[in-house]
């Protein structure tokens, strides 16, 4: 690695440009690949309005998708969305040299074996973001609150390129996690975004207090965590008999929050059902785990992407 | 009962505006209470096209809501939707008289129940129409296809009540299936309306192909009815093996069709969850019987009225 390492950061959304700013800060060169936003960004920069302070920055490079980068990058970030209609290996193979380590900033369970099967002589790690961020514009982010950053090596493991990594992101002010079991870490997010996610889109974008107060509603996200514990255990990754109690707990000393799912319902932008909820079901039907609840959540979502997406 | 049948219908809306000029026609003297469609009806009756032919009629009498009749109905049918905000006992209380039969044409399982302990020494018929049917407007109804009523004395049996209204209804031109056992039928009914009805709307209105057609769509359906036939049993009706099989290839034989709860939940309009499938639920926990998807509809529904009726 050069002294200045190079991050480069494919899908500079709110959560790729937070971090971006964050590692700057901390003296890496951070590239950018960019879409729709790349103009506003090559002109202006991010502007980002945090707790952090200004965090604005200009990148030190701004490719369009499809470029390629001058100088290969020691950390390629894959923030963008895991859908199923988007080749993330695609996208982030034109910036992956030899010795590039992979980073992916994103959500979901059973998201990695697509891309190291891709790269399979390129260290993965594995990362999740606690994070209130938001795009308000092209080049434009919100950040609210939160910034901290849990990672591991994948499948396992706290390699040297996440202590690299944990080094700059401490320097440039967020907090860091390094977790030995990183899957782990995926299946206790997954505990709660797996049933309240999908749950806030078929609730017609309800909030967390408005599911939890309903007839039969606490009740029901509790089965549904604990379909979600059954396949985690089956899957090696076996939570803590008290989850469900503190995970409930935890969200009624919130105030009432929409989830990510139900903000992209919302504003009709596409949602991970799938890195959330099917993987989990794929997972489940794998192990022979029954998740009857699970199942009624995938397959109605299914039956209202395809009226959604149906040609008229 | 008088040479002339006094025939009087609570909640005249499509269903009961329809069997009224059926009545009417068979030579039945035919009353009417309404709200918000008295005006127009007290003004012009009803207008009905219909493959039957000119179906407009002009009731013998047209009452407001709070009213009383100056002669007690031999039948009084209740027609109103099955909601759980609407007191349907207090609603006919002021036309039924010490022996006028009550008549419940509407939709749902355990429906009979508050009706019979309110009037207990008047004889209840529960019926189920087969009929495609909508108002248009005030007073307007537009009678597309069937009409068939299927009836029987509650809790079971065929009176002479159920046979002198057969009489009349064939008279004025629709098919009735006398049902020694109505509750069946109703189980029957519910088989196809208790999954597919709230799945349309938690799908946002989808139509039944679009439904069976998803990425496990049949298969969620499939186990939707065996858990309704699974609850039927427990209650003393059990429906044949191939009823599933049944119900599925009869659906795929018919074009794509949104079903009633689809059509209210895309007006707006107040949808009979509790009858069509809160009541199910309710029966499952009475008998001991595990409904997991069932449960999962009906929770997330409620969330769902619960976001859109919570003041904002």
């Amino acid at each position: 690695m050069a002294d200045k390492p190079h991050v480069l950061i494919v899908g500079a959304g709110a959560i790729g440009g937070f971090y971006g700013a964050i590692l700057q800060r901390a003296g890496a060169r951070v590239s950018v690949v960019l879409r729709s936003d790349y103009a506003a960004v090559r002109e202006a920069g991010f502007v980002i309005d945090s707790p952090l302070g200004d965090l604005s920055y200009r990148p030190d490079a701004v490719y369009y998708d499809g470029e390629s980068a001058e100088t290969i990058p020691d950390y390629v970030l894959c923030c963008v969305k895991v859908l199923p209609e988007v080749d993330r290996a695609a996208l982030i193979a034109p910036w992956v040299g030899p010795d590039s380590c992979i980073v992916l900033i994103e959500n979901g369970i059973d998201i990695e074996a697509d891309i190291a099967a891709a790269f399979v002589d390129n260290p993965l790690i594995s990362a999740l973001a606690f994070i209130a961020v938001s795009r308000t514009g092209p080049g434009r982010i919100q950040h609210k609150a939160f910034g901290q950053l849990t990672l591991g090596a994948w499948p396992q493991g706290v390699s040297d390129a996440c202590r690299a990594l944990e080094v700059l992101l401490v320097a440039g002010g967020v907090k860091v996690k390094l977790a030995e079991n990183v899957l782990a870490e995926r299946w206790r997010k997954s505990l709660w975004n797996t049933p309240f996610n999908p749950l806030s889109v078929l609730a017609g974008g309800a909030d967390t207090l408005t599911m939890l107060d309903s007839p039969g509603g606490e009740a029901l996200v509790r089965d549904l965590m604990a379909e979600v514990m059954a396949v985690a255990a089956a899957d090696g990754h076996p939570l803590p008999a008290d989850a469900i109690d503190r995970n409930i707990a935890g969200t009624r000393q919130m105030p009432a929050y929409r989830n990510s799912m139900a903000l992209d319902y919302l504003a009709g932008r596409a949602m991970e059902i799938d890195a959330i909820l099917g993987n989990v079901v794929a997972l489940a039907e794998r192990h022979g785990v029954a998740v009857p609840r699970l199942r009624t959540l995938a397959a109605t979502l299914a039956m209202r992407e395809r009226l959604t997406t149906a040609p008229a």
